[in-house]
């Protein structure tokens, strides 16, 4: 267990790695040949920015440790001081990864628009029109949308950071994601500005086929943008739970990206674009996400910190709003939603909320019990009435003293509830439970997406053109 | 002085910045009229970043303090501990004001795009060409480059904060910037991959009017991005000097910006649109410094980081770079270059060189003096001779022990040197001689660019059009 616990990766981790480099450098190389492969580029990348996360995570614990972002782990019998904020490495290694990608993505284009011979803002010359390839223009609008992606999630871990050093207050950190989407709604603003959306056939006699929402489009991707890195942050609190509900929507979204660029669909299809976008945001972070979770799951030997729940939700907020398909996205984040919803009666003090929810630790058994409330001041009978419904119905535990007042509730997150329902179990079970409940209601809401939805809408966009 | 250790703002400070606050949005609203005036919506911006970064410095002190954020200022009697890394409020304040900037920076151009219909892509039609206006797209490449320009400052902000944290290794830290290069460079390269330069007469017969330096002129580009954080960073030392050095050449910088877009100079000139988008990258720039400097000037209240001056050093060579005007930058950096060069002795090890090199504090006279190398191994003969020499010539001050031998020398960078040539003297005195050094410097180095560059170069381009 040396290697676990020093700083330095073991020689077999070492070898292991600088094979997957060495030969992602290789792909990498051969992809600059006739139009390029842009996607096969994207997975190489993502395996290098998995193996520079994983060394980087390693090597750079003292440091972080010595620099005191560090924090305990409560959920351990010896609550051993682990570096912190480790999100903030694997988030650098992804802008980084994103960012030297931008010639592989633009590739085909670069070799398209120069080939007309310089000025790269022309339509390409006549010979080539005639030679029968398509008219082509570099897409500037692509790279703008690119950037701007880019720029919010570059955003958002400055400021991530920021709240890992300086422990914002909670109603200013919800803000955050807010200031983090300001850059892509304004390049959206500015180059894009598509605001109409597809009305839903049982409403289309009265507002027509499609209806522009104006700024209320805006209001909408901000609410999204505030929503995803919130909901993510918000169900944290267990050793890789944060990174491995993340790796379950990412592997989802790729997964619906997948269909419309499966040989099944017709091609080219309009949203092709879209979801080879998407793709290219996904599929590094896939990288650097599961190097994050080699050293966050259980036991952890890093804290993710503020700044990765942030950044996932950005990474997935951008994907979902310049891919346009942000109501896909939604329904993945079912078991968030409802945790967010479950959470209100004390995020809006209705019931007392502690600062930390996270399940208790006991230290008898090695097991994660629901966290509870102590009602030091009895709540209103109308509250009481409710909490004892909500008891029968299983939705929390109360515990009652001699005179039947109420004088502990358990706390309401997703974590909590799970262990009321299920028991106690260990750190590592509970986190494990998380990532299944994830995947059975991500899929779900992709069998909602791509069969149910035509209930509602005329066809599913994937067989057809209109991005909803 | 309450107002001065307190953190909050006294009432009077309040007042003026509100004032000053509300101007700016009056001004700002007045601006969406017409065809939009982003040059008096940046300025309007800049009054902005000003208060806000001032008011946030003042209130955020103690939870910089508590956050281990601090530093202790050597050069007063009571070596007071400080908030430092500063800069990074102040440049997180500078780049949200630039991302809210964008919709007025190309409010003419969205007009003009959209009123053509809905599709911003597609060249307006046919009845505004008839009504006299010109054919107009949406400027994608200006778009993408003031982008890209936003990257690097963001990747050049989040790893400065990584580095005030981590404390990173001297031999690490000057390739920071080359990291935070890497965005603009990228999308230089996909999106205008100019790479011609005008060669200078005397070299025509051999080379022609312009040359392609290809992949050259990218080395070039990452050098001076590299040199241009660094060479700040290494003038610093003492109270303001970092701050008060960029405003220097942040105000030259806008003074050749006018120069371009003053009545005098022939309109439309190739170049406005360089320098307009030198300008709404300095103007803000010089709002937040100014704010910084109010507090960071003798004595200091808070200390500014390396984050301020790799932040700094990165605005001026994206607009350089961006701008196609890197040479005239680099006569502005003048001062910087001589430190550099000055210091390459010890930076090389020939001479040894102590972690720090600032000017050392005389508690009893409360003035600043060189602060020396102690040589403890007799130097070189050959290093002894040249020292010898440039003692001689009065660019450094050695001391010597009864048999001859150098015990003592200077630390070789301009403020030191300052110290040798002027005396002892307190720090904000040294600081201001910096300034009066880096302005001279300065125009010395516009009037050169604009006067004696015809004796090389066929013309001024500011009076005709090749970007060089």
């Amino acid at each position: 267990m040396t290697s676990d616990t020093s700083s330095s990766l073991s020689h077999r981790e070492a070898w292991r790695l600088f094979l997957l480099v060495g030969a992602c450098i290789g792909i990498l190389t051969n992809t600059f040949q006739g139009e390029g492969a842009p996607l096969i580029a994207s997975t190489a990348f993502s395996g290098i920015a998995f193996a520079v996360t994983f060394s980087m995570i390693r090597w750079l614990g003292p440091t972080f440790l010595k620099a005191g972002l560090k924090g305990r782990d409560m959920a351990k019998p010896k609550r051993p001081e682990i570096p912190e904020t480790m999100g903030a490495v694997c988030s650098i290694v992804y802008l980084l990864a994103l960012i030297f990608f931008i010639p592989f993505a633009f590739y085909k284009d670069i070799v398209a628009a120069t080939s007309g011979g310089g000025n790269r803002d022309v339509v390409v010359e006549a010979q080539h029109v005639e030679h029968g390839r398509m008219l082509h223009r570099f897409p500037h609008g692509k790279l703008a949308s690119y950037l701007s992606g880019l720029l919010s999630l570059q955003c958002i871990v400055i400021l991530g950071i920021g709240d890992d050093l300086l422990d914002i207050r909670w109603r200013h950190k919800v803000l955050i994601p807010a200031f983090g989407a300001i850059p892509m709604l304004i390049v959206y603003f500015v180059d894009f500005g598509v605001t109409h959306v597809v009305v839903p056939v049982p409403l289309q006699p009265y507002l027509g086929s499609f209806i522009d929402l104006g700024w209320l489009y805006y209001v909408y991707m901000a609410a999204v943008a505030i929503f995803c890195p919130n909901s993510i942050n918000m169900l944290a609190g267990v050793n890789g739970v944060e990174v491995a509900q993340s790796l379950v929507i990412a592997v989802l979204l790729i997964a619906n990206d997948a269909l419309y660029l499966a040989p099944v669909t017709p091609y080219p299809h309009p949203a092709t674009d879209s979801h080879l976008f998407s793709l290219y945001f996904l599929l590094p972070f896939v990288g650097v996400s599961m190097a994050l979770l080699c050293h966050n799951w259980y036991p952890s030997k890093v804290f993710v910190g503020d700044t990765y729940c942030y950044f996932a939700g950005m990474v997935f907020a951008v994907v979902g709003i310049l891919g346009h398909f942000s109501k896909t996205l939604l329904l993945l984040f079912i078991p968030q939603i409802f945790n967010f919803l479950y959470s209100t009666p004390q995020l809006f003090h209705l019931i007392p909320c502690p600062r930390h929810r996270l399940p208790k630790f006991n230290s008898v058994t090695g097991l994660l019990d629901a966290s509870v409330t102590e009602w030091t001041v009895p709540p209103s009978p109308l509250i009481a009435a409710a909490l004892k419904l909500l008891h029968r119905l299983r939705l929390v535990r109360i515990t009652r003293n001699e005179s039947g007042q109420i004088t502990e509730s358990t706390n309401l997150t997703i974590l909590n509830l799970w262990l009321v329902w299920m028991g106690p179990m260990r750190e590592d079970r509970l986190a494990l439970s998380m990532v299944g409940l994830q995947t059975v209601c991500g899929l779900l809401g992709l069998f909602v997406r791509h069969r149910l939805a035509l209930l509602v809408f005329r066809e599913d966009n994937r067989t057809f053109g209109a991005h909803v």
